[in-house]
């Protein structure tokens, strides 16, 4: 396609928008997430030369196609909601002004980076409301769809609200605080129970979570009280079985021995249904590990997520095929806000179109040079701020009825109509 | 843990197997894929300036631990179903035989490697059974898990019979066909839907595939037989609403132009039980285009996939946690056939125990020494041949019940009870 609009010289402005077309089942908002890393991609644009000597080979090109697109670099204009911002379907969540070859190429990799983010972030805040204040720790390397996947979902499930992760290269990469706990193997590899914990605790004192669940679980909190006799032990991880009966008597095990101050971990399966059972049924979990199920948004693995052409060469577009129809033109979302500081609803209009509220979209990048962008704590703080100013009825784990009000305004189909003409 | 292993000089010879502990609802049996990316990775281990910086100066750590994992190199033994190999929950498809901390490091990525391989085979291949010799494109990449999902997402389904992605670096990474269409874009960005067609079909003679369903299917199917009488056009793409009823139009409407040999390409929301209902209705659509439900396994975007410990220091080990009990040992898969050819029956059972039938598990590396991989190509052969060699009932959609016979050894049930005892 792209040698195409070269070889036909369509390198005039194109804007494409990136938007969700809809709310996955049971899901009342979405979280962004993933700019920061679409903005490294749309930077460090451009071909290397193992690329393009592949290009140049594979016979599918023209033989001029490779040295444009050793010229391509980004020098548009990119507008986007800030990550950690709550946003609701047929909202423009990051739009791209720019040479149509550029603003074509951006697509699959855009959408794949915002897309997985923006996946796992609307996940993880769920496990946040789930959890109220208790502790979050993401899971997930082992299961998440890729090593990339694994970090960018500790970025992710952190910037919305979760402790930290067991990534330990998140560390490095993003100053995501990293956990560990101990595994099985650890357990099975000594030759009792016993002498796994007292092993594990003299190497980490004062920092060992002692995975209880190997053989027997209640006799294991038994054997990790009497190794919290010795050392110092921060606590015990369960990871199967009845977490609720199991996490009342470890409790009770724990407090029996003096260890009032040992947390008790759990994991095994979880995800933010369970969670919310577990605290609605009183187990004193202090914390909680979320694999499998945050890392891959195991109930909705994807959004529909896409990312459309509206104008072109000055000129408004819209795809009208049955039950993915897009709204033209550059738009603006504009929030409103009720007297108590909640949401109260969000207008979806063309940019030029002047309305009150707050502006969702800002620049981020402006004639290809990428303006500043906040850290990942300050993304953190917004996202646990904007839950706090979601209508109460959007803070539950199923879907409200009738959901947040998204306003297309009058501007925004009269255009659509007008396109509709155009291309009728 | 590694800490602690090196601490406690706990380096003896342990034994890991990964498998799958159950099939997800609805699926008869699973595909190995991913070793070769395992072996590469395992090949590479080692500890970079940059990562043994941030291990030394983070603060969680010994002095020494640094020092300790800069010298890390695998050294041990690898056994493995070969990439293609059919198998069932309880199967080992990789072993590692090496000293605990190299074993212990590997577990993450070698799950994370070989568990999202296998479950995109696994899911390809349904699509293949579905499809029958029809084409079969993976389209994912845009909603893939980040970037290496993608492009394994690419690899996988290859091996598992696809024809090719639309994931460009697939080819020259792995040799895999790529094929590309156009997007609503494309024709959005010119004045008419005719336009777009001419320009795309005078930039690709004979390979031009046209999407007709950005304005209204029918008539794009019309638009392009008509662009089809100046240009030799590959085939038409239907890329939303009632594919069963408007491949028959355009069918229909390609046949009255005289283009007998343009394919029609459909894509959009598929999955291995949409293509089935559509081939069975008699939609004549000669290729699919399967991209998210595909790259994220949409319907069960994990597996139950576990590398525990099974042996340390010559004694063999077994976790007894609730639903999550292992069977102890070093261990063999032995498969025997029906007369016909057929799988018959699977038994787990000791590597020791000497068994008739064909050991699944061959050696892959010896000594820290890769030993020789098939191609890719040789890979997709051995599928497509198991596949053939299922028994009938499991190559439907639905689960089959019972299911395929995978019987568990006396020898390894009598390990079992042993190791209970001397850890009771």
């Amino acid at each position: 396609m792209l040698q195409a609009y070269f070889a036909r010289g369509m390198t005039d402005t194109a804007v494409f928008e990136l938007f969700v077309r809809k709310l996955p089942p049971g899901r009342n908002f979405l979280v962004a997430a993933g700019l920061e890393q679409a903005l490294d991609f749309v930077e460090g644009l451009r071909f290397g030369e193992e690329e393009l000597g592949w290009i140049r080979d594979c016979g599918l090109f023209r033989p001029d196609f490779a040295e444009r697109l050793a010229a391509l670099r980004f020098t548009g204009d990119i507008h986007a909601m800030p990550e950690g911002t709550v946003l609701f379907p047929n909202e423009p969540l990051l739009r791209v002004t720019a040479p149509m070859p550029q603003a074509q190429l951006l697509e699959t990799r855009l959408l794949n980076l915002v897309h997985f983010q923006t996946l796992v972030a609307s996940k993880a805040v769920r496990c946040r409301l789930a959890a109220g204040g208790r502790g979050l720790i993401d899971f997930g390397l082992r299961r998440s769809h890729g090593a990339e996947a694994g970090l960018l979902a500790a970025r992710a499930s952190y910037l919305a609200g979760f402790d930290g992760s067991s990534t330990a290269l998140a560390a490095p990469r993003f100053g995501i605080p990293v956990f560990g706990t101990m595994a099985h193997s650890f357990v099975q590899a000594h030759d009792s129970e016993a002498a796994a914990f007292e092993a594990f605790a003299s190497v980490f004192p004062d920092n060992a979570v002692l995975l209880v669940d190997t053989y027997d679980t209640v006799e294991g909190v038994r054997r990790a009280a009497t190794a919290g006799r010795s050392f110092r032990i921060k606590g015990v991880r369960l990871d199967s079985g009845d977490l609720l009966a199991l996490s009342k008597q470890a409790r009770h095990i724990l407090d029996g021995a003096g260890l009032r101050d040992a947390i008790i971990f759990a994991s095994g399966n979880l995800d933010e249904d369970r969670v919310a059972e577990l605290i609605a049924a009183g187990a004193p979990i202090d914390s909680f590990g979320v694999g499998t199920s945050l890392v891959t948004s195991a109930d909705q693995p994807y959004l529909d997520a896409v990312y459309k052409l509206q104008e072109y060469a000055g000129r408004a577009r819209r795809k009208r095929s049955a039950g993915k129809a897009t709204w033209p033109g550059r738009k603006q979302v504009f929030r409103h806000y009720a007297a108590d500081g909640r949401f109260a609803r969000d207008v979806v209009t063309l940019e030029s179109d002047a309305r009150t509220g707050e502006p969702l979209l800002v620049p981020v990048v402006q004639n290809g040079r990428r303006l500043a962008s906040p850290s990942l704590a300050s993304i953190r703080e917004r996202t646990l701020s904007q839950l706090e100013r979601l209508p109460a009825a959007l803070r539950g784990l199923q879907a409200a009825a009738p959901g947040y009000a998204v306003e297309i305004s009058p501007a925004l189909e009269a255009l659509a109509a007008e396109v509709d003409r155009a291309t009728a």
